[in-house]
């Protein structure tokens, strides 16, 4: 056995070692059984120290390459599978591709005898070594964590999207705007713009954290918004979302706790559980999370991270006034847990005279230094363009982009150019605005309807901004039965379970008012609660 | 205590009766040492089965908040922390915002005197329990996983992108190519016929497998290098890295094998390890993965996925013949080993007279149902979009959606847009050509200088195809020290360690040779071969 080792080299010794041992064992140059040189022998002829004989073996045992036998020496192990015989077959005869022999000589080829989709149970005949799987037995393949991912939303969404299959549907299931409300004008024209300028030949890629004149531009959005914000402090993204899946993989570890809102946007439940995190719903009334229970959370489960969606928040509607805020970024700040701010639906404010006034973000605290930001073109634009962006201490922006080079690099650069002429332009402010009063006027009138055609028993909040009323239904009436004879009735909503960290959430329901067409909200609120009262009877 | 349970609900009655004893007891409503009703007695008044009751205080438990005393019941745990008293500071008067006081009556508030960054050393005044701690101390509150992330390229990569300080450079570092080769016009032609139609107006978001004209088209470009393919068999993706980590969320368990090339594409390995995968690297040579020591990997190591780039290899810029390919499929099938086939580079084939033929991907062999391709516009047209794609089977396509709607549900519209008009009016295959060819005249420079200036134990791959020539050093040239030393001759390039799976390679360089200006080929390499020269002195 020819072994080399090359002591100017900066790889420890070990490791070369072990390196070369492990290619001759699994080549099987060196075969089953095979007993290799006793650690002290070795050592003299290579004339390296015994520790380094000693750490290269370990190694190999560690990758069960080899095993020791007290007073016996250092063994070559027998491949899987071969040494018990039962469950595998011989395949001495694997047809090697012509030209191709080197190296493999005097190896027993084996495989399990999977039971799979095509070949269960089909009879091994001796002269056919070729297994009947053709096709890979997905079910076993998959990982364990993809298994246990929930799906019910997936295709419930989907068929929304692709309009479904047969008669007219009043929807108020899916999480996006009525296509009507997306400015395909606004978005033609400043395309137009943004691809006909030759500013960005030879410029084909974007920083990772995207382009510096959007980061500043965001930077002075955030600042409009009461939030200290510099470019440094901003990464683009492709959608909030993406910012959640990020955040977790920079800091969330296996095991450890996070705290969200009892009933929340599931994608970001998903993407905890996806790092294995341990998730905890902190109650919700009509002011958003009950921060007033916070500390007590915090002290019991000592979570890593708090995510929350103190504006507008998705599914129930509700804003965490200012004294629940300051609460909120002091405890956290207390107990040293970051805090995740989704602020998707931030700029959706209804305003007008009478209403509270605009939320400050949490980014805009005293002491919001555990505090990062998630914002989103997708729901004053368009959710096309996957464009959004994370707001948050230098350190953690570095640490975010390191991690985003193995995942999309960077936003789209035509995505981002288009944004980029969408805030300097300032035509965002206009659309958003015109955007805003329709909204107001949506929730006017589903607010009216509910008031007007409510049985006794059913509650809803009254959002000062975004999407969402949530309802909740009389005793006695569930969500999922009230869904299904609704969708008879050609209406459609979510039902509470798919936002609840537990998915126990019976009695409630999620309606998006600026997804259907406005002029069906009054009828299919109707509908709704006509289903309701039916139910209670 | 008032407890209730719905009999009615779907949710079992223990969730019901741990749910609300939890928030009793996370509120301090039920205070440290408060021992829970017996079982016996708490079931029947309740009307339930002890059962159930047993199983709400086992969850309890795993939970930490009760705990049992045999003999003597089940009590509320005290708040961690709050027991060891050493380690906490007392917060008694910890300030409620304003009108929040309900629920915390009776509590102990505790927090970590964790050190950091700003507050080490500070001294605890007894009448100042406000720590001092402004900014999170981030380098303990990132995850083990980030903190374990190899930032090496991070840094350089960024540099070159954007620049860097001081004189001009010849890079051969960069994966990218040369800004000059970046089709701006036929973007800017194919972007304004793109966003001048209406055709998608109305319709802003994408199916997240992508937009199904994109899909099908996708699918007979597929079919024209010789792989079966429909619209169902292909999601568009955020580039090819996403496909990356898509497939690893969805088939790799912690733990599990994943075999590459010895060398391969970095960003891939780091995915792999954050799904916490044990890597094998299995050798190459100059016709890429040594296919002959396959099976031997496979019988050692059961690996549950291949990530191979087997055409135009970064970094080798090798290239597998069709009877490695083969023996690859086959090994892979026989073990039910998945295949990732990262074919970056495949359009990118220089041909010719004289070359050898244009190869199949593993996708386009027979059985090669385990074969998962990945593809992207970004060696053909520009990687600012963004915009790759995933060939599989369907069950493969549906769980990949599935995941990657808690992602970034969708590739940019506008991306897909742009690839959409490219490919609708085959004006990327014009593209392709003129690029290929002008790369293969680079190869032919590049390789003309390197016969020209290499001094003897100087060898390199010479690429049918891509971007990449890997050149091996002679003995005594260390990648890292001659790096060093081009740097300040005004040359670069990476070391071959990056790509190593056991960031140990210290004898190889990988040149883009796509990268420098066209002009700057020989000099460039020259200087290389210089340097090289001088240090074997």
């Amino acid at each position: 056995m020819r072994l080399e080792l090359d002591r100017r080299a900066s790889v420890p010794m070990y490791r070369q070692l072990a390196a070369q041992l492990r290619e001759r064992i699994v080549s099987g140059e060196l075969a089953e059984g095979y007993r290799l040189p006793p650690e002290r022998e070795l050592a003299a002829r290579l004339g390296v120290n015994r520790t380094t004989v000693l750490q290269a073996y370990q190694r190999l045992k560690d990758e069960g390459l080899v095993a020791s036998k007290v007073g016996k020496g250092t063994f070559v192990t027998p491949v899987d599978g071969a040494s018990s015989g039962a469950t595998g077959i011989g395949m001495p005869g694997a047809s090697g591709a012509p030209g191709e022999s080197a190296g493999n000589g005097g190896m027993v080829h084996t495989i399990h005898d999977v039971r799979t989709e095509g070949g269960a149970g089909a009879p091994e005949h001796a002269g056919a070594p070729e297994p009947s799987v053709i096709r890979p037995p997905w079910s076993v393949l998959f990982s364990d964590y993809s298994n246990r991912f929930t799906y019910h939303d997936i295709a419930e969404i989907d068929r929304a999207r692709r309009g479904g299959a047969g008669g007219r549907v009043i929807d108020f299931a899916t999480g996006s705007p009525d296509p009507a409300d997306i400015p395909d004008d606004l978005l033609r024209a400043v395309s137009l713009e943004a691809f006909a300028s030759h500013e960005f030949d030879g410029q084909p890629e974007s920083p990772i954290e995207g382009f510096d004149e959007l980061r500043a531009l965001l930077a002075e959005h955030m600042r409009t918004r009461g939030v200290a914000c510099e470019a440094r402090n901003v990464m683009v993204l492709s959608g909030s979302e993406q910012g959640i899946d990020l955040i977790v993989r920079a800091f969330v570890n296996p095991g450890d706790r996070v705290l969200v809102e009892q009933s929340t946007f599931f994608p970001a439940l998903q993407t905890f559980r996806s790092a294995d995190a341990s998730i905890v719903g902190v109650p919700v009334d009509a002011d958003g999370m009950r921060t007033d229970l916070l500390e007590g959370y915090c002290a019991r489960f000592r979570p890593k991270l708090i995510y929350t969606i103190p504006t507008f928040h998705n599914p129930t509607g509700t804003t965490m006034p200012m004294g629940r805020r300051r609460r909120l970024v002091d405890v956290a700040r207390r107990y040293q847990c970051l805090i995740v701010e989704d602020d998707a639906y931030g700029e959706l404010w209804y305003g007008g005279p009478g209403g509270p006034a605009r939320p400050v973000p949490l980014a805009g605290m005293e002491n919001a230094g555990y505090v990062m930001y998630l914002s989103t073109f997708s729901k004053t634009v368009t959710s096309g363009l996957r464009t959004g962006w994370v707001a948050a201490d230098p350190h953690v922006i570095a640490r975010l982009a390191a991690l985003r080079r193995m995942v999309d690099q960077h936003t789209s650069t035509s995505s981002q150019r288009i944004c980029l002429e969408l805030l300097k332009e300032g035509r965002i402010a206009g659309h958003v605005r015109d955007l805003t009063a329709a909204y107001r006027r949506r929730r006017d009138t589903a607010v009216a309807a509910l008031e007007r055609h409510a049985p006794q028993g059913m509650r809803w909040t009254v959002p000062q901004g975004g999407y969402y009323i949530w309802v909740s239904l009389p005793d006695g009436v569930r969500a999922l039965d009230l869904l299904a004879r609704c969708r008879t009735l050609g209406v459609t909503f979510m039902p509470g379970g798919v936002f609840d960290v537990d998915e126990t959430d019976e009695t409630h329901i999620r309606l998006n008012m600026v997804r259907p067409a406005a002029r069906d909200l009054e009828d299919g609120i109707g509908l709704i609660c006509d289903a309701v009262r039916a139910m209670t009877r």
